[in-house]
C-alpha cells in the first residue's frame, strides 16, 4: 500500500484489516514505531481535525510531521495544467508536490472541489495528478469528492458502538448557509454501503447525489450485500434507523450556479436537526456529523449536546485510524 | 495538578515548590522527561513568546507539540453558547476543545477579553467553559483577566535578580495606541502581591484597575504579608523602587466604549517610560515589561536599550517555568 | 562556525567541505545527531522550500523546530532603528529575535529586502543588525541581497550532475509580472564565480546588476581561476553553455521606482525561456531556477517539464546542504 486515496480502492476484508490495524494500536501503543519518518501535509483548504490528528498521530508514532499551508506563509499555487502563471499564484503544483515529497516519508493532500463544473470536481483530475506527482507514499486529506480519512473513522466509530453490520444507515442533507463540497456524503455515502449496511440517503428535491457518487455506492453495496436507496420523506427515510448521519452540500442540480443554489436553499433552513426527528428511529440511534458544524443552523444544541450525540467519537477516532494509515503506508503491508 | 488558570489557585508555598522545580530543570535538563508526550496549543489571538516557548519547552523534556490558529489555516470559532452560527464561524468550541484534548496529553488555550463587557470579562465564563470542555490537563496561555505564565516568569526573574521578597514593586499604566487588556496588569499586580512584595499601582485618572482585581491583590498581600496601594503621583510611587513594570491596558471606567476611551487616552502620551522616571527609584531599580512592546511609543529606547531591562530575560523565563508547569502537569505531583 | 550568512564568507575549500559533509550525510544518515537541539525559524516572507526543508533536515538528525511568522498568529514586527512604534508593528526585533533566540539552538531568519533604496539594500544593514542580536548559532534563509543556502544547494546539484568545475554558467534574467530581489542572483552568481565557472550574465538593458554585486563576483573568480561577463546577447551568452539559470530579479536601475520599472519590463515579455533558447548550448545544457516559477511566463513548461530541468533537484538538496549547515553549526568543526 503506498496510497490512501478512496476506500473504494479496497476490498471490505482490506478495509476490516486497517480497522483491526486501528484498533490494535490503541491497545497497544508503538511509540517507535515510525522513529525518525517525516510526514508533510499540505493543505489548500482549512482544517482543525486534519491538521492536529495527523501531526499527532505521527507524533504518537514516534515521527514527525511539517505543515505547508498556500497563503498562509507559503506561496499561493496553481493547480491548472498549461496555465499562464500571470495571476496570483507564484509556484505551480508540478513543482512544488515534488518538492515536498522530496523531504518527508509520506506527504498527505488536501485540496477541495473547485464547486464550478460538477463533471470535472466528479473527475478529481487535478487531485489525481497531484498525486501523481508524489514518488512518496501519499494520502488523500479531502479531495473533492472523497474524504477516505473520515470515511474510515466513521467506520470505526459504528463499529465501537456495535451498530450492526446490516444496520438502518440515514444519510441526511442538513441547511448550511453555503454550498459545501460533495467530498464527505460521497465517501460516507459509500463507506456505508461497504460495510453492508441499510444506506438511505435522505434530502430535499434538488439535493440528490450525483448518479456517479450513487452508482458507486451501490455496487459497494452489491458487494458487500447492503443496499443504498433515496427519498426526500423524512420519515419513511428514518424509520428504524440506527444511525442518522447529518451533512450539508450544495446542490449537484445546480452545481457552480450561485444564484440558483441560492434560491434552491433559502427555504430549507428547517432541515436542521432537531429531536423530534428521532421520533421514529431505533430508541438508541446515534447522531453522527464530520464536524464542523453550524449549531443551531445544521443542527440544533439539544442534539449535539444530548445523548445520541458521537461527533467527538468520530473525530477522535480521525487520529486512531490515520496511525493505522500511516503505520501501512510506511511500515509495508503488516 | 492538572490545571494552570491563575497563580490565585495555588499557595504562595505551592508556587515557590513550582518555581523550584522549574530551577531544578534549569540546571538539570530531563532530555526524556515527556517523551512521547503531545501538547496541543490553540491559540484565537496572535502570540510570539507563549508560541514558540510551549513549542520549544515541550521539545527540550523529550515531547512535542502541535498548533492551532483559528482564521489561519483553521475555521474560525464560536465560543458564545447557544449561538445561531450563521455568521464567520464554522466550528464552535464546544466540538473544538473535545477533539484537540482527543490528540494530546495536555492543551494550551489563548483567548482575549473580549473587551465590550467589563462585568463579562472579569467572570471569566467563556474561558472557564472552554477550560472545562478539556478532559486533559489544561493551560491557560491568556485570558481576559490572566496570564499565570507570564506571572510566573516574573517572579522568577524576580528570584533570579534577588530582589527582596517585600521590595516596592511598581506596576505602572503606559501609553499605547490602543486599550489593551486587563490580562497582564491584573496577573502581574497580583503575582507581585502574592511574592509578598509593597505594591503600587501607579496609573493616570480613569485607569484604576477594577475593584475586583484589586480585592483580589489585596487578599493575596494580607496572606503573604505584601500590601497593595495605587496612586496617580509618579514621583510618590516610583520613590524608592526596586522594579518598575510598564504595561498599557484599556481605561476599566469606559471599557467597551471606544470613543470615550480614546479621548481619556488621548492626552496621556507623556506616560512613556524614560531615563527620568527613574530619579528617584532605587539606583538598581530593574525595568520590567511583559512583551512586546511599542518602542517610543510605551517605553523609549534609552530604558528598553539601557542597563536596568530584563524584559529578554523575562521572556527566557517564561520557557523555563512553563517546563515546570507541563513537568507537572504531565509526570504528576513532584 | 556559528554564522551562516553568505557563502562569501568562506574560502572556496572551506565550502566544498560543507559540501563533503552534505553528501556524508546523505550516504550515511546520522538520525540522532542533533538529537535534542532545537531550531527556530523566524519568517517575515513567504517560503515553501525554506519553511519545510529546514524543518524536515532537523527532524532528520533528530532534532526538531518551530516557526515563527510574523502576520500569521505572530505580531508583525518593526525593524527599523529608533522606529516611533505607532503603526501597525507590535513589536521590535531587538526583543523578538534575543527572545526567540533564548528558546532554541540555532535561529534561522527570512528577511526580504525592503525594495526601496538599492544602497540601502545592499548594505543588508537590517539583516545584519538582527543576526548580530542573536547570541545563537544563526542562519540566513534569504536576505535583501543572499541567499547562501540556495547557493549551496545549486552548487551541490552542480557536482551531482558532474558539471565541470570551468563549464560555461548563463544566470539570465527572465520576465515576472513584479520586481523581485536580488538576493537570488547576487548568491548564484557569486557561488558559480566561487565555484570557478566561466559566468556569463545574460539580461537586457535596464537589468544591470549593481556594480558591488558584479564586483564581489569578480573577487571571488579572480580566487578560483574562473571569470565573470554580462552581456544583452542572447545568443552569445548561450554559446556552449552547460547550464543555464534563469532567474527574474527587478531592474536596479530604476530600483524603488514602481511606474518607471514597469514601462521598462513592459516590453521584456519574451525573455521566458522556451526550448528554441537552447539552440547554440551544449547539448546537455541544464535548466537550472531556484523556484517558485511563474509556468509559462518565466519559463514555458516545454523546458520546465524537459528532461534539461533540474528545478526538483536543486529544491530537494536544499534539505540536505542545510543538513550540513546545521550539523556544522550546532556540532562544531566536524
Amino acid at each position: 500500500m503506498n496510497r490512501f486515496l478512496d476506500l473504494a480502492d479496497f476490498s471490505r476484508d482490506e478495509v476490516m484489516d486497517l480497522l483491526a490495524l486501528a484498533r490494535r494500536l490503541e491497545a497497544h501503543p508503538e511509540p517507535q514505531a515510525l522513529a525518525g519518518r517525516i510526514l508533510g501535509l499540505l493543505f489548500m483548504n482549512p482544517s482543525l481535525r486534519t491538521l492536529s490528528s495527523f501531526q499527532a498521530g505521527m507524533m504518537r508514532l514516534g515521527g514527525s510531521a511539517f505543515v505547508v499551508t498556500p497563503g498562509q506563509g507559503t506561496w499561493n499555487v496553481e493547480t491548472r495544467t498549461g496555465a499562464v502563471m500571470d495571476g496570483g499564484a507564484a509556484e505551480h503544483v508540478r513543482e512544488a508536490i515534488p518538492v515536498l515529497a522530496s523531504y518527508c516519508d509520506a506527504l498527505g493532500l488536501r485540496a477541495f472541489a473547485e464547486g464550478k463544473d460538477l463533471a470535472a470536481d466528479l473527475a478529481e483530475t487535478p487531485f489525481r495528478l497531484m498525486a501523481g506527482l508524489c514518488d512518496k507514499p501519499f494520502i488523500n486529506l479531502e479531495s473533492a469528492m472523497n474524504h477516505p480519512c473520515q470515511a474510515l473513522a466513521d467506520w470505526k466509530t459504528m463499529d465501537d458502538l456495535a451498530v450492526p453490520r446490516t444496520g438502518r444507515f440515514v444519510l441526511s442533507w442538513v441547511y448550511h448557509p453555503r454550498a459545501l463540497p460533495l467530498a464527505v456524503p460521497a465517501a460516507v455515502l459509500h463507506m456505508a454501503a461497504q460495510r453492508g449496511m441499510e444506506v438511505v440517503v435522505l434530502r430535499p428535491d434538488g439535493y440528490a447525489l450525483p448518479g456517479p457518487v450513487m452508482a458507486k455506492a451501490r455496487a459497494a453495496a452489491a458487494a458487500s450485500g447492503g443496499s443504498v436507496s433515496e427519498t426526500a420523506d423524512r420519515a419513511a427515510a428514518l424509520a428504524g434507523a440506527h444511525v442518522l448521519y447529518a451533512k450539508e452540500w450544495g446542490s449537484p442540480a445546480c452545481y457552480g450556479d450561485v444564484d440558483a443554489e441560492s434560491a434552491l436553499r433559502r427555504p430549507l433552513a428547517d432541515w436542521q436537526v432537531r429531536e423530534p426527528w428521532f421520533a421514529g428511529t431505533r430508541a438508541d440511534c446515534h447522531f453522527m456529523h464530520c464536524l464542523p458544524v453550524r449549531r443551531n443552523v445544521a443542527v440544533a444544541d439539544e442534539v449535539l449536546d444530548g445523548p445520541r450525540s458521537r461527533v467527538v467519537r468520530e473525530a477522535a477516532n480521525r487520529m486512531v485510524v490515520q496511525m493505522a494509515v500511516l503505520h501501512r503506508l510506511l511500515r509495508g503491508s503488516r
